[in-house]
């Protein structure tokens, strides 16, 4: 019998960061710990009950396909948001419908790279950026930003040096998961500019859009998408926004048609996104200002809460969060990974510990992250405040294991 | 400004042959006209009572991110249903939750293939096949089969001739779409062989495997799983087996460790699938024999309509469907693309029209299946006899109007 065996790129898709230590998260559970989950943007804020109350006034039957365009109630509500915003431009023949955020990152890097062409983005950035450059053949170039300048852009000239030829587009996520930075005007407007200038594309993630802190604005690709219709594209997705993380829907937004059209085909391949999680969605319209409110002063607390009590903690490095809800921080140890897998098996605290994300698997250059970790603020002011707590505790008894060790 | 352009790939992927028309159709229904759907397999089936009752009792809030490789409940269900088959080898750690059979076989074609790398499969094909092979970079090697067989599979020798060294694996489908043909045991043991010598993966798409008619038994890869534990990747979908199309589930069930891992890093990167989706197919366990047998009989008693009406329309070629929903249908008309198109623009009978499939698209052989459509016969019996009749009138309608051209 003749050998087989898995392609070669298959073995090189990363296993998340933020996923490969729940094994030991799921052992520290069955032994009956507490274990308060940071490591992941899965907040604990309630999904608005118009949304929910879809499930209760469900009629339809059966559940079959929808368009694979999207669902037209659903692309009806994005337009309705998207003018609310001030994009009054935007119209339904200018959206694809997404499983998720994911798919529209994924399905971008396929229409604009051949296998082998390379993406400019900046590290750290989102870790599952890696995934999709994988699985699309694309290799993902990662600029250094550094906690120093809140994890800002460099400069004009140092983004136009890591352009070369095989270069397609920029890829930024604004308002930064991992990193919680929102870009300036100027920054975007240089973006745009080198996206001129060398003939690249512009994807912007924009997951974060609402979550914006000290009266800080959100700069949307969308604002400049008229100046560059053929080379600018939006990736949005409604996990956050109305904590939806588990109805798998984005959107992907751009003028250029080749872009859509083509997009569309691999839609109609795989049929359609899903009925129910479209019609949850598209009461998008109907969720309450109060609601959006509410939630924005939340995660303003605990990050404030979080920060607050993080920079206190000898040897922790962290620049103030300006928006999102994630951040890297810098901690004392010389392995995070070690040190995140440490807390889940070792580390107790009347029985509770916590679980963060080792921050390497957010860097695409190899070595870089070491000392850091991504923190996400999803649980409440309380569980935050226990978790500063416990993570100082924690610090504070590693340095002895590693001393011993 | 320099300029920019989409990916070559991008312009590579095919439209959907089954969507593609749709515009039409949207035409034909603003006018007034009811179109009868024989395009697309969206079953009228309706979905199991327990299974809507889980949009009733919902009561999870938020609704959140779910495990990457399935919900716990979910595939306890799936092993449930697999048991039940007889094949009780099977434990969740063999089988990857998938957003529909799509990404199922998307992520199977990327385990097992490098782009460029060929998978043999057997024409008329599934037509989404030819979009996961572009997406994925591997190109789809066609066998063609025919209705003179009951589009049943070609001698050994054919099928070793179109191996070459690029040959990575063997796709079927069974019971298949678009033909229902179901193979013979002496079949699948034939590709298991060919898998042996040549070192090649066997992926089984089984979507439509309780849809066997005549007495037939359908042979799952399943029972050779063990024999070819590295080689063989079962494909599956909830989709129309419990007629949830809009429940984006599948699932992919492999014991090929190297397999398994990969592709849950590919799903870590889209982080899960639905959670309200998953939970709606987790009551697949509590869904009556007695819906299943229903929707069994309702099927046969829809193929036989079809199947008696057609064969005696004077210049139509079809054999008799073995199983699956579907079938390949012969046209007296030069170009079936062309004919469908006007069956949507130009004939209306008591102002009604049907949409079919042309069936070029489900070849992956350029210029194939011109006179051919693929029907999916899932209306109820008074419906397909209507669809029945309109084709024959459209037929004889259509003949005057070629002559005239």
């Amino acid at each position: 019998m003749r050998s087989v065996s898995v392609s070669p790129r298959l073995r090189s898709v990363p296993s998340s960061p933020i996923r490969k230590l729940v094994p030991f998260a799921v052992a520290a559970k069955k032994e009956g710990v507490h274990v308060y989950h940071l490591n992941i943007g899965d907040p604990d804020i309630k999904t608005p009950q118009v949304m929910l109350d879809v499930l209760k006034n469900w009629d339809k039957n059966p559940i079959g396909y929808d368009q694979s365009q999207g669902n037209p109630e659903f692309l009806e509500a994005l337009i309705w948001y998207y003018h609310r915003l001030g994009f009054t431009f935007v119209s339904p023949k200018h959206i694809q419908v997404t499983n998720g955020g994911s798919e529209a990152i994924s399905m971008a890097l396929f229409a604009v790279c051949e296998p082998g062409d390379e993406v400019l983005t900046f590290e750290p950035l989102y870790t599952n950026y890696n995934s999709y450059a994988v699985v699309n053949g694309v290799t993902l170039k990662g600029i250094l930003t550094s906690s120093d300048t809140g994890f800002h852009l460099p400069d004009r000239s140092v983004v136009e040096a890591a352009v070369t030829p095989k270069t397609k587009a920029i890829l930024i996520c604004n308002p930064n998961n991992p990193t919680g930075t929102v870009y300036t005007e100027e920054e975007v407007r240089m973006l745009v500019d080198i996206a001129k200038d060398h003939g690249l594309f512009l994807l912007s993630d924009e997951v974060y859009r609402e979550y914006t802190y000290d009266g800080r604005k959100h700069v949307s690709l969308l604002k400049f998408m008229s100046e560059i219709p053929d080379r600018a594209i939006v990736l949005d997705s409604m996990s956050k926004r109305y904590s939806l993380c588990g109805v798998r829907l984005g959107a992907l937004v751009t003028l250029n048609d080749d872009v859509l059209k083509g997009i569309l085909a691999i839609a109609q391949g795989r049929l359609s996104s899903g009925l129910v999680d479209q019609a949850i969605a598209a009461k998008l319209t109907q969720v309450p200002d109060s609601y959006l409110a509410e939630v924005y002063d939340e995660y303003v607390s605990r990050r404030d809460v979080l920060y607050e009590g993080l920079k206190n903690i000898p040897g922790v490095v962290i620049p103030k969060p300006e928006g999102a809800f994630y951040t890297i921080v810098g901690l004392p140890v010389a392995d995070s990974e070690r040190f995140c897998q440490w807390l889940l098996t070792d580390f107790r605290d009347n029985n509770e510990t916590l679980m963060i994300a080792p921050a390497a698997g957010f860097y695409a250059t190899p070595g870089m992250g070491k000392n850091e970790v991504r923190i996400a603020y999803v649980l409440n002011v309380t569980a935050i405040r226990r978790c500063v707590e416990l993570l100082a505790k924690a610090l504070e008894a590693y340095k002895k294991t590693e001393t011993r060790g």
